[in-house]
């Protein structure tokens, strides 16, 4: 990044993510172009922006000036001139192939040679979308979680041909906004997160056809058990905790594997299983299991007892 | 229930859940006796009880006084003799059919004959536990989850010929406890949670396995997203909020239905979304939903800010 566009970035796009980036951007101190062809653009930005950095929870615990934070955004009036200058590009449109990869093509004309360009999208890989380019190796997938502005989480990931420099960069970038970035080891569509939605919601949707639960109970229920445990420890940790001394292998074997079969699916494989369970003596030694329990209760126990009152 | 049984409880098997059921019905002023054939059985009672009875959060809260709480709990040594002079039975033995089978026919051998008998299983309905009984009506599902002192789902299910007066009974008792039972409308195998859990944890092995993410990266990524979200809303008003003006179906149709074959499933067919949509505008009418955003958002920054910390 040279000097001169080191605090420049561009959003090109401004749904509620195009709006939630500015609103991160502006809020770390880069001065920020929008553009979007929508009429009310600038409408939009004025309604918005400040509202959202006030939501930033970073920025509610400092104390920040929300609106001297908000000056940073302003409106461009092309593609061009959002980007000319920038030393980040975050697009956030249509999740549309061909759009994305014209989008992108377009952006690259203008855009510095040493800018980074980085999609928002949700599942389209930067292999796919950077089909157009002359040279893709510099366009990244960072994908938040909506609201961007408040859930930490950002998805990225590279295509097969990318430079690992070019990813640390936009890493060490996200961090510096306040954000939790994890870089997957490889493409896929949807990427993580997404998958795991998508296979939660199509259950979700089964059992309320066939009249096991309606869609507000669902909910409720979701919430008040998994949804408690997963705000604190992911599903796999969780697996292996349930697992008492058996581990994650224990619980896959002695519990998970039943209840897959039950929802018409293929149970874990050996070695599957195997793989978790090396990976979980890495990450989560048995040594210390019990302070991870702790934690876990600890946390969930602080959640049960204020959310409702939030 | 009669007068003379009306604060006594039994809990049969003395593992994490049963031990848990034995300290919630306990800090709600329930004699409980607790039966398991395992030789450390007072020990662990000891260990355990008075340690869960502070840990449940309407108990913190009070600011009760744990280890009288923890006197209303005592030891049985016999089935017969946990269970003979209780209102409410709850078993926590070990999810095996054959098993359950025969405990529930030796429980109704001794029981009160207005007892209620409660199954904590995971995943076997009431009607195929209940089958060596001479009398299942009143045998019913409350499915804990894990810890189920903090946690504060119940699953209530039935079979289909059990009178609707019990199941109000055991949702008065476990509401009493300070818990949130919801009661399935049909028997279906894993019930509801656990057939989620079971695609989700599918879905993250399989991203592990194709070296996608590692076990503790999948976990972050998940925590860091859906993990906020499903604290505050459930999946399926996740995708109703989503889905912006479209509301659910919008989502379903323009976001999630190509994310569902991009995993290899079959997507939802129009009529699921129309009855989502059409659940979806009473469960959530239109009105009410921008408050539904701010709720959820007000929470997630609480959860982000407050979490870490605790």
């Amino acid at each position: 990044m040279s000097t001169q566009t080191t605090k420049n970035t561009a959003v090109i796009g401004a749904g509620v993510i195009g709006l939630s980036w500015a609103a991160m951007f502006a809020a770390a101190g880069y001065q920020v172009r929008v553009y979007d062809p929508r009429p009310d653009l600038a409408d939009i930005l004025h309604a918005s922006v400040a509202l959202y950095i006030s939501q930033i929870p970073a920025v509610q615990n400092a104390g920040a000036d929300v609106n001297a934070l908000a000056q940073n955004v302003s409106v461009a009036q092309s593609v061009e001139e959002a980007v000319c200058d920038a030393m980040l590009i975050q697009e956030a449109g249509p999740e549309k192939i061909e759009f994305k990869q014209a989008l992108f093509a377009q952006i690259e004309q203008f855009a510095a040679p040493d800018a980074m360009i980085v999609s928002s999208s949700s599942g389209i890989p930067s292999s796919v979308a950077g089909l157009k380019m002359r040279d893709a190796s510099r366009l990244l997938i960072g994908h938040p979680f909506n609201p961007p502005h408040i859930l930490p989480l950002v998805e990225v990931c590279a295509a097969p041909s990318t430079a690992q420099r070019h990813i640390d960069v936009l890493m060490d970038f996200y961090t510096h906004l306040g954000k939790k970035p994890i870089q997957l080891h490889k493409e896929i569509k949807g990427f993580v997160v997404n998958r795991l939605q998508a296979v939660l919601i199509r259950e979700a949707a089964f059992l309320v056809e066939q009249g096991v639960v309606n869609m507000a109970e669902l909910d409720e229920l979701f919430k008040q058990s998994l949804g408690v445990r997963y705000a604190t420890i992911g599903p796999l940790l969780s697996s292996c905790l349930g697992g008492g001394a058996g581990g994650v292998s224990g619980f896959m074997n002695h519990i998970m594997n039943g209840l897959i079969e039950t929802v018409g699916q293929t149970p874990l494989s050996a070695a599957s299983i195997d793989l978790l369970e090396t990976q979980s003596q890495e990450a989560y030694p048995a040594e210390l299991r019990a302070q991870l329990i702790q934690k876990r209760d600890r946390q969930q126990i602080w959640l049960v007892s204020g959310l409702e009152a939030v």
